[in-house]
Protein backbone atom coordinates (compact mmCIF):
# COMPACT_ATOMS: atom_id res chain seq x y z
CA UNK A 1 0.00 0.00 0.00
CA UNK A 2 1.09 3.41 -0.50
CA UNK A 3 -0.02 4.81 2.66
CA UNK A 4 1.76 6.03 4.94
CA UNK A 5 0.38 7.52 8.54
CA UNK A 6 2.00 10.18 9.78
CA UNK A 7 4.13 10.16 13.12
CA UNK A 8 1.42 7.98 16.07
CA UNK A 9 1.27 10.52 19.07
CA UNK A 10 1.64 9.21 22.17
CA UNK A 11 -0.75 10.20 25.23
CA UNK A 12 1.15 11.08 28.04
CA UNK A 13 -0.60 10.33 31.74
CA UNK A 14 -0.59 14.24 31.95
CA UNK A 15 -2.98 14.13 28.76
CA UNK A 16 -4.61 11.11 30.22
CA UNK A 17 -5.74 13.00 33.44
CA UNK A 18 -6.94 15.64 31.36
CA UNK A 19 -9.30 14.03 29.15
CA UNK A 20 -10.46 12.24 32.54
CA UNK A 21 -11.38 15.96 33.54
CA UNK A 22 -12.98 16.49 30.45
CA UNK A 23 -15.38 13.65 30.78
CA UNK A 24 -15.85 14.50 34.79
CA UNK A 25 -16.72 18.22 33.72
CA UNK A 26 -18.70 17.62 30.88
CA UNK A 27 -22.34 18.46 31.43
CA UNK A 28 -25.65 18.26 30.10
CA UNK A 29 -26.00 22.38 30.25
CA UNK A 30 -29.50 24.04 30.36
CA UNK A 31 -28.58 27.16 31.75
CA UNK A 32 -26.74 29.29 28.82
CA UNK A 33 -25.37 32.94 28.68
CA UNK A 34 -26.87 34.13 25.36
CA UNK A 35 -23.52 35.15 24.44
CA UNK A 36 -23.22 33.86 20.46
CA UNK A 37 -20.17 31.48 19.58
CA UNK A 38 -17.38 32.42 17.30
CA UNK A 39 -18.01 32.10 13.57
CA UNK A 40 -17.02 29.33 12.62
CA UNK A 41 -16.82 27.35 15.79
CA UNK A 42 -19.72 25.26 15.62
CA UNK A 43 -18.33 24.18 12.10
CA UNK A 44 -15.46 23.17 13.04
CA UNK A 45 -16.97 21.24 16.05
CA UNK A 46 -18.66 19.07 13.34
CA UNK A 47 -15.54 18.56 11.55
CA UNK A 48 -14.20 16.77 14.59
CA UNK A 49 -17.60 15.04 14.85
CA UNK A 50 -16.93 13.72 11.16
CA UNK A 51 -13.90 11.85 12.51
CA UNK A 52 -15.93 9.71 14.99
CA UNK A 53 -16.53 5.85 14.11
CA UNK A 54 -19.09 4.71 11.74
CA UNK A 55 -20.24 1.69 10.85
CA UNK A 56 -19.18 0.43 7.32
CA UNK A 57 -17.32 3.68 7.15
CA UNK A 58 -21.35 4.99 5.88
CA UNK A 59 -20.69 8.27 7.83
CA UNK A 60 -24.59 8.62 8.45
CA UNK A 61 -24.97 11.64 10.46
CA UNK A 62 -26.83 14.77 9.01
CA UNK A 63 -26.03 18.18 10.80
CA UNK A 64 -29.04 20.94 10.61
CA UNK A 65 -28.07 24.12 11.56
CA UNK A 66 -31.28 25.89 12.97
CA UNK A 67 -31.11 29.70 12.79
CA UNK A 68 -34.23 30.74 11.65
CA UNK A 69 -36.39 32.08 14.16
CA UNK A 70 -39.57 30.64 13.08
CA UNK A 71 -38.70 27.27 12.75
CA UNK A 72 -36.98 27.56 16.11
CA UNK A 73 -40.07 28.89 17.98
CA UNK A 74 -41.93 25.87 15.97
CA UNK A 75 -39.03 23.46 18.09
CA UNK A 76 -39.95 25.22 21.31
CA UNK A 77 -43.61 24.78 21.19
CA UNK A 78 -43.07 21.34 20.53
CA UNK A 79 -41.12 20.70 23.34
CA UNK A 80 -43.64 22.66 25.54
CA UNK A 81 -46.62 20.55 24.59
CA UNK A 82 -44.54 17.04 24.59
CA UNK A 83 -43.27 17.87 28.23
CA UNK A 84 -46.84 19.40 28.97
CA UNK A 85 -47.85 15.36 28.39
CA UNK A 86 -45.14 14.16 29.92
CA UNK A 87 -45.58 16.38 33.44
CA UNK A 88 -49.00 14.40 33.20
CA UNK A 89 -47.85 11.04 32.79
CA UNK A 90 -44.75 11.44 35.46
CA UNK A 91 -45.49 13.99 37.56
CA UNK A 92 -42.17 15.20 37.96
CA UNK A 93 -41.59 18.29 39.56
CA UNK A 94 -40.00 19.60 36.57
CA UNK A 95 -36.20 20.53 36.78
CA UNK A 96 -35.53 23.26 33.89
CA UNK A 97 -35.42 20.26 31.09
CA UNK A 98 -34.15 22.80 28.06
CA UNK A 99 -32.32 26.21 27.68
CA UNK A 100 -33.71 26.03 24.08
CA UNK A 101 -34.79 29.86 24.82
CA UNK A 102 -31.40 31.32 25.35
CA UNK A 103 -29.07 29.26 24.08
CA UNK A 104 -27.12 31.14 20.89
CA UNK A 105 -27.04 27.51 18.85
CA UNK A 106 -29.48 25.14 18.29
CA UNK A 107 -28.50 22.39 15.92
CA UNK A 108 -30.54 19.15 14.73
CA UNK A 109 -28.96 15.78 14.59
CA UNK A 110 -30.40 13.08 11.89
CA UNK A 111 -29.15 9.44 10.49
CA UNK A 112 -29.21 9.19 6.76
CA UNK A 113 -31.30 6.01 6.37
CA UNK A 114 -30.85 5.90 2.55
CA UNK A 115 -27.46 6.42 2.31
CA UNK A 116 -25.39 4.51 -0.18
CA UNK A 117 -21.97 5.14 1.42
CA UNK A 118 -20.51 2.37 3.11
CA UNK A 119 -22.50 0.15 1.18
CA UNK A 120 -24.24 -1.72 4.02
CA UNK A 121 -21.40 -3.31 5.36
CA UNK A 122 -22.06 -4.30 9.53
CA UNK A 123 -25.85 -3.09 9.38
CA UNK A 124 -27.21 -6.27 8.23
CA UNK A 125 -28.38 -7.81 11.29
CA UNK A 126 -27.98 -4.33 13.55
CA UNK A 127 -29.49 -1.58 11.33
CA UNK A 128 -29.86 0.57 14.20
CA UNK A 129 -25.53 0.95 14.26
CA UNK A 130 -26.30 3.68 11.91
CA UNK A 131 -28.05 5.72 14.65
CA UNK A 132 -24.70 4.48 17.42
CA UNK A 133 -22.83 6.07 14.76
CA UNK A 134 -24.46 9.20 14.51
CA UNK A 135 -24.69 9.18 18.07
CA UNK A 136 -20.39 9.03 18.66
CA UNK A 137 -20.29 11.89 16.20
CA UNK A 138 -22.86 14.33 18.13
CA UNK A 139 -20.57 12.98 21.40
CA UNK A 140 -17.20 14.06 20.02
CA UNK A 141 -18.71 17.64 19.74
CA UNK A 142 -19.92 17.61 23.53
CA UNK A 143 -16.68 16.75 24.38
CA UNK A 144 -14.92 18.99 21.73
CA UNK A 145 -17.20 21.99 22.82
CA UNK A 146 -16.49 21.65 26.60
CA UNK A 147 -12.68 21.74 25.74
CA UNK A 148 -13.51 24.63 24.52
CA UNK A 149 -15.62 25.72 27.27
CA UNK A 150 -18.76 25.76 25.18
CA UNK A 151 -22.19 23.85 26.52
CA UNK A 152 -23.93 21.28 25.12
CA UNK A 153 -27.29 19.70 26.70
CA UNK A 154 -29.75 17.09 24.74
CA UNK A 155 -33.44 17.90 24.13
CA UNK A 156 -35.19 14.55 23.49
CA UNK A 157 -38.84 15.34 24.97
CA UNK A 158 -39.88 16.63 21.24
CA UNK A 159 -41.83 14.27 18.99
CA UNK A 160 -39.44 13.00 15.74
CA UNK A 161 -41.62 12.95 13.20
CA UNK A 162 -42.86 16.47 13.67
CA UNK A 163 -38.99 17.61 14.02
CA UNK A 164 -38.62 16.17 10.70
CA UNK A 165 -41.21 18.33 9.35
CA UNK A 166 -40.34 21.36 11.27
CA UNK A 167 -36.71 21.74 9.47
CA UNK A 168 -38.09 19.90 6.50
CA UNK A 169 -35.56 17.21 5.96
CA UNK A 170 -35.85 14.13 3.68
CA UNK A 171 -37.97 11.50 4.71
CA UNK A 172 -35.09 9.02 5.29
CA UNK A 173 -33.32 10.89 8.06
CA UNK A 174 -34.23 9.75 11.55
CA UNK A 175 -34.09 12.15 13.92
CA UNK A 176 -31.87 11.56 16.65
CA UNK A 177 -31.61 14.50 18.74
CA UNK A 178 -31.69 18.32 18.96
CA UNK A 179 -29.23 20.24 20.91
CA UNK A 180 -28.39 23.51 22.25
CA UNK A 181 -24.94 25.11 22.39
CA UNK A 182 -23.47 27.86 24.10
CA UNK A 183 -21.29 29.20 26.76
CA UNK A 184 -23.08 27.91 30.32
CA UNK A 185 -23.75 29.89 33.23
CA UNK A 186 -21.97 27.74 35.55
CA UNK A 187 -19.49 24.74 35.43
CA UNK A 188 -19.85 21.95 37.65
CA UNK A 189 -18.48 18.32 38.04
CA UNK A 190 -21.64 16.56 39.11
CA UNK A 191 -24.96 16.30 36.49
CA UNK A 192 -27.47 18.83 37.59
CA UNK A 193 -30.46 15.93 37.94
CA UNK A 194 -28.34 14.75 41.23
CA UNK A 195 -27.42 18.34 42.95
CA UNK A 196 -31.54 18.94 42.48
CA UNK A 197 -32.02 15.40 44.20
CA UNK A 198 -33.99 14.07 41.19
CA UNK A 199 -31.56 10.98 40.66
CA UNK A 200 -28.15 9.76 42.12
CA UNK A 201 -25.42 8.13 39.96
CA UNK A 202 -25.36 4.10 40.95
CA UNK A 203 -22.08 2.90 42.33
CA UNK A 204 -20.09 0.90 39.03
CA UNK A 205 -20.23 -2.24 40.50
CA UNK A 206 -23.78 -2.76 39.81
CA UNK A 207 -23.71 -2.43 36.22
CA UNK A 208 -20.44 -4.95 35.47
CA UNK A 209 -21.37 -8.72 35.12
CA UNK A 210 -18.82 -11.51 34.50
CA UNK A 211 -19.76 -14.34 32.28
CA UNK B 1 -27.45 24.73 48.01
CA UNK B 2 -24.91 23.12 50.04
CA UNK B 3 -23.10 21.77 47.10
CA UNK B 4 -19.81 23.05 46.37
CA UNK B 5 -17.95 22.19 42.94
CA UNK B 6 -13.99 21.51 42.66
CA UNK B 7 -12.42 24.57 40.80
CA UNK B 8 -13.40 23.90 37.35
CA UNK B 9 -10.51 22.97 34.83
CA UNK B 10 -9.28 25.35 32.39
CA UNK B 11 -8.53 23.41 29.04
CA UNK B 12 -5.68 25.22 26.97
CA UNK B 13 -4.83 24.54 23.68
CA UNK B 14 -2.59 22.31 23.61
CA UNK B 15 -4.44 20.01 25.11
CA UNK B 16 -7.43 20.82 22.79
CA UNK B 17 -4.73 20.01 20.23
CA UNK B 18 -3.89 16.50 21.44
CA UNK B 19 -7.42 15.97 21.97
CA UNK B 20 -7.87 16.58 17.92
CA UNK B 21 -5.12 14.19 17.41
CA UNK B 22 -7.29 11.42 19.70
CA UNK B 23 -9.95 11.89 17.61
CA UNK B 24 -7.92 11.56 14.57
CA UNK B 25 -6.32 8.41 15.88
CA UNK B 26 -8.73 6.22 17.03
CA UNK B 27 -9.28 3.47 15.33
CA UNK B 28 -11.68 0.83 14.97
CA UNK B 29 -9.51 -2.20 15.71
CA UNK B 30 -9.28 -5.03 13.91
CA UNK B 31 -5.94 -6.52 14.22
CA UNK B 32 -4.69 -7.00 17.81
CA UNK B 33 -1.74 -7.96 19.98
CA UNK B 34 -2.01 -11.29 21.99
CA UNK B 35 -0.75 -9.35 24.88
CA UNK B 36 -3.01 -9.38 27.89
CA UNK B 37 -4.68 -5.66 28.95
CA UNK B 38 -2.88 -4.48 32.63
CA UNK B 39 -5.47 -5.91 35.64
CA UNK B 40 -7.77 -3.56 35.95
CA UNK B 41 -7.80 -1.80 32.96
CA UNK B 42 -11.12 -2.60 31.21
CA UNK B 43 -12.64 -1.63 34.85
CA UNK B 44 -10.85 1.88 35.13
CA UNK B 45 -12.39 2.38 31.30
CA UNK B 46 -15.90 1.05 32.90
CA UNK B 47 -15.70 4.38 35.05
CA UNK B 48 -14.60 6.82 32.67
CA UNK B 49 -17.71 5.16 30.64
CA UNK B 50 -20.33 5.69 33.73
CA UNK B 51 -19.03 9.83 33.58
CA UNK B 52 -21.28 9.90 29.65
CA UNK B 53 -24.34 11.49 29.79
CA UNK B 54 -27.61 9.72 30.29
CA UNK B 55 -30.84 10.39 29.74
CA UNK B 56 -32.69 11.70 32.81
CA UNK B 57 -29.67 10.08 34.66
CA UNK B 58 -30.89 6.93 34.30
CA UNK B 59 -27.41 5.08 33.86
CA UNK B 60 -28.66 2.52 31.36
CA UNK B 61 -25.41 0.88 30.18
CA UNK B 62 -24.56 -2.84 31.86
CA UNK B 63 -20.88 -3.92 30.78
CA UNK B 64 -20.79 -7.72 30.43
CA UNK B 65 -16.98 -8.70 30.31
CA UNK B 66 -16.93 -11.67 28.73
CA UNK B 67 -13.83 -14.41 29.63
CA UNK B 68 -15.50 -18.01 29.53
CA UNK B 69 -13.90 -19.76 26.31
CA UNK B 70 -17.02 -21.68 25.50
CA UNK B 71 -18.76 -18.13 25.63
CA UNK B 72 -15.98 -16.53 23.68
CA UNK B 73 -16.51 -19.80 20.95
CA UNK B 74 -20.27 -19.38 20.80
CA UNK B 75 -20.23 -15.74 20.22
CA UNK B 76 -17.41 -15.83 17.45
CA UNK B 77 -19.53 -18.48 15.85
CA UNK B 78 -22.48 -16.18 15.56
CA UNK B 79 -20.40 -13.86 13.94
CA UNK B 80 -19.30 -16.47 11.66
CA UNK B 81 -22.85 -17.52 10.69
CA UNK B 82 -24.04 -13.60 10.27
CA UNK B 83 -21.14 -12.74 8.16
CA UNK B 84 -21.78 -15.98 5.86
CA UNK B 85 -25.40 -14.69 4.92
CA UNK B 86 -24.02 -10.87 4.75
CA UNK B 87 -21.63 -11.95 2.38
CA UNK B 88 -24.04 -13.86 0.32
CA UNK B 89 -26.39 -10.74 0.13
CA UNK B 90 -23.73 -8.02 -0.37
CA UNK B 91 -21.04 -9.95 -2.29
CA UNK B 92 -18.73 -7.68 -0.33
CA UNK B 93 -15.03 -8.32 -0.57
CA UNK B 94 -14.48 -9.22 2.94
CA UNK B 95 -12.26 -6.70 4.18
CA UNK B 96 -11.25 -8.21 8.34
CA UNK B 97 -14.83 -7.58 9.83
CA UNK B 98 -13.38 -8.56 13.98
CA UNK B 99 -10.76 -9.65 16.08
CA UNK B 100 -12.30 -11.64 18.00
CA UNK B 101 -9.98 -14.66 18.14
CA UNK B 102 -6.81 -12.65 18.68
CA UNK B 103 -8.25 -9.89 21.27
CA UNK B 104 -7.42 -10.38 24.73
CA UNK B 105 -10.42 -8.35 26.19
CA UNK B 106 -14.32 -9.09 24.52
CA UNK B 107 -16.49 -7.19 26.44
CA UNK B 108 -19.96 -6.98 25.55
CA UNK B 109 -22.45 -3.72 26.04
CA UNK B 110 -26.56 -3.62 26.64
CA UNK B 111 -29.09 -1.45 27.65
CA UNK B 112 -31.06 -2.33 30.25
CA UNK B 113 -34.54 -1.18 29.47
CA UNK B 114 -36.34 -1.96 32.77
CA UNK B 115 -34.11 0.62 35.02
CA UNK B 116 -36.31 2.50 37.27
CA UNK B 117 -33.36 4.81 37.48
CA UNK B 118 -34.26 8.24 36.35
CA UNK B 119 -37.62 7.99 36.45
CA UNK B 120 -38.55 7.93 32.68
CA UNK B 121 -37.32 11.19 32.34
CA UNK B 122 -36.22 12.24 28.99
CA UNK B 123 -37.67 8.85 27.54
CA UNK B 124 -41.28 9.31 26.87
CA UNK B 125 -41.33 10.16 23.15
CA UNK B 126 -37.95 8.78 22.08
CA UNK B 127 -37.14 5.50 24.35
CA UNK B 128 -34.02 5.18 22.04
CA UNK B 129 -32.30 7.67 24.13
CA UNK B 130 -31.39 5.02 26.48
CA UNK B 131 -29.68 2.76 23.97
CA UNK B 132 -28.12 6.37 22.61
CA UNK B 133 -26.92 7.04 26.15
CA UNK B 134 -24.98 3.72 26.35
CA UNK B 135 -23.61 4.35 22.79
CA UNK B 136 -22.34 7.34 25.03
CA UNK B 137 -20.76 5.63 27.60
CA UNK B 138 -19.30 2.83 24.69
CA UNK B 139 -17.53 5.79 22.90
CA UNK B 140 -15.85 7.13 26.32
CA UNK B 141 -14.25 3.54 26.47
CA UNK B 142 -13.13 3.98 23.29
CA UNK B 143 -11.69 7.34 23.59
CA UNK B 144 -10.23 6.48 26.73
CA UNK B 145 -9.09 3.32 25.68
CA UNK B 146 -6.86 4.88 22.91
CA UNK B 147 -5.43 7.15 25.05
CA UNK B 148 -3.63 4.43 26.50
CA UNK B 149 -2.72 3.01 23.16
CA UNK B 150 -5.30 0.41 23.36
CA UNK B 151 -7.48 -0.55 20.36
CA UNK B 152 -11.24 -1.51 20.49
CA UNK B 153 -13.20 -2.62 17.98
CA UNK B 154 -17.03 -2.73 17.61
CA UNK B 155 -18.46 -6.00 16.14
CA UNK B 156 -22.06 -5.56 14.97
CA UNK B 157 -22.50 -8.58 12.56
CA UNK B 158 -24.00 -10.70 15.19
CA UNK B 159 -27.91 -11.32 16.63
CA UNK B 160 -28.19 -9.28 19.24
CA UNK B 161 -30.63 -11.99 20.58
CA UNK B 162 -28.75 -14.85 20.15
CA UNK B 163 -25.63 -12.71 21.82
CA UNK B 164 -28.30 -12.04 24.90
CA UNK B 165 -29.04 -15.85 24.90
CA UNK B 166 -25.02 -16.63 24.92
CA UNK B 167 -24.47 -13.73 27.55
CA UNK B 168 -27.25 -15.33 29.47
CA UNK B 169 -28.58 -11.47 30.36
CA UNK B 170 -31.90 -10.11 31.54
CA UNK B 171 -34.51 -9.96 28.40
CA UNK B 172 -35.04 -6.41 29.57
CA UNK B 173 -31.22 -5.68 28.73
CA UNK B 174 -30.93 -4.46 24.67
CA UNK B 175 -28.03 -5.98 23.07
CA UNK B 176 -26.12 -2.69 21.90
CA UNK B 177 -22.62 -3.69 21.01
CA UNK B 178 -19.49 -6.38 21.07
CA UNK B 179 -16.47 -4.75 21.63
CA UNK B 180 -12.84 -6.58 21.22
CA UNK B 181 -10.00 -4.71 23.16
CA UNK B 182 -6.14 -4.86 23.24
CA UNK B 183 -3.29 -3.61 21.81
CA UNK B 184 -3.54 -2.98 18.09
CA UNK B 185 -0.96 -4.70 16.12
CA UNK B 186 -0.38 -0.97 14.13
CA UNK B 187 -1.76 2.72 14.77
CA UNK B 188 -2.94 4.97 11.88
CA UNK B 189 -4.79 8.33 11.19
CA UNK B 190 -7.53 6.97 8.59
CA UNK B 191 -9.76 3.98 8.68
CA UNK B 192 -9.17 0.95 7.46
CA UNK B 193 -12.03 0.59 5.53
CA UNK B 194 -10.51 3.62 3.56
CA UNK B 195 -6.95 2.24 2.84
CA UNK B 196 -8.75 -0.97 1.53
CA UNK B 197 -10.92 1.12 -0.83
CA UNK B 198 -14.11 0.38 0.62
CA UNK B 199 -15.28 3.53 1.23
CA UNK B 200 -13.72 6.99 1.47
CA UNK B 201 -14.21 10.09 3.80
CA UNK B 202 -17.10 12.63 2.78
CA UNK B 203 -16.63 15.85 2.36
CA UNK B 204 -17.64 17.95 5.89
CA UNK B 205 -19.88 20.34 4.16
CA UNK B 206 -22.22 17.71 2.67
CA UNK B 207 -23.23 17.16 5.79
CA UNK B 208 -24.85 20.14 6.95
CA UNK B 209 -27.49 22.10 6.22
CA UNK B 210 -29.11 25.45 7.62
CA UNK B 211 -32.68 25.78 7.94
Amino acid sequence: MSHSPSAAPHFDSAFRARLFDLFSWRRDVRRFRAEPLPLGMLERFIEIACLAPSVGLSQPWRFVIVGDSGRRQAVMDNFESCNADALLSIRYAAPKLAGLREAPCHLAVFADHATVVGRGLGQRTMPETADYSTVRAVFSIWLAARAEGVGMGWVSILDPVIIGAILDVPRDWRFIGYFCLGYPQAEDDSPELERLGWEQRQPVGGCILRR
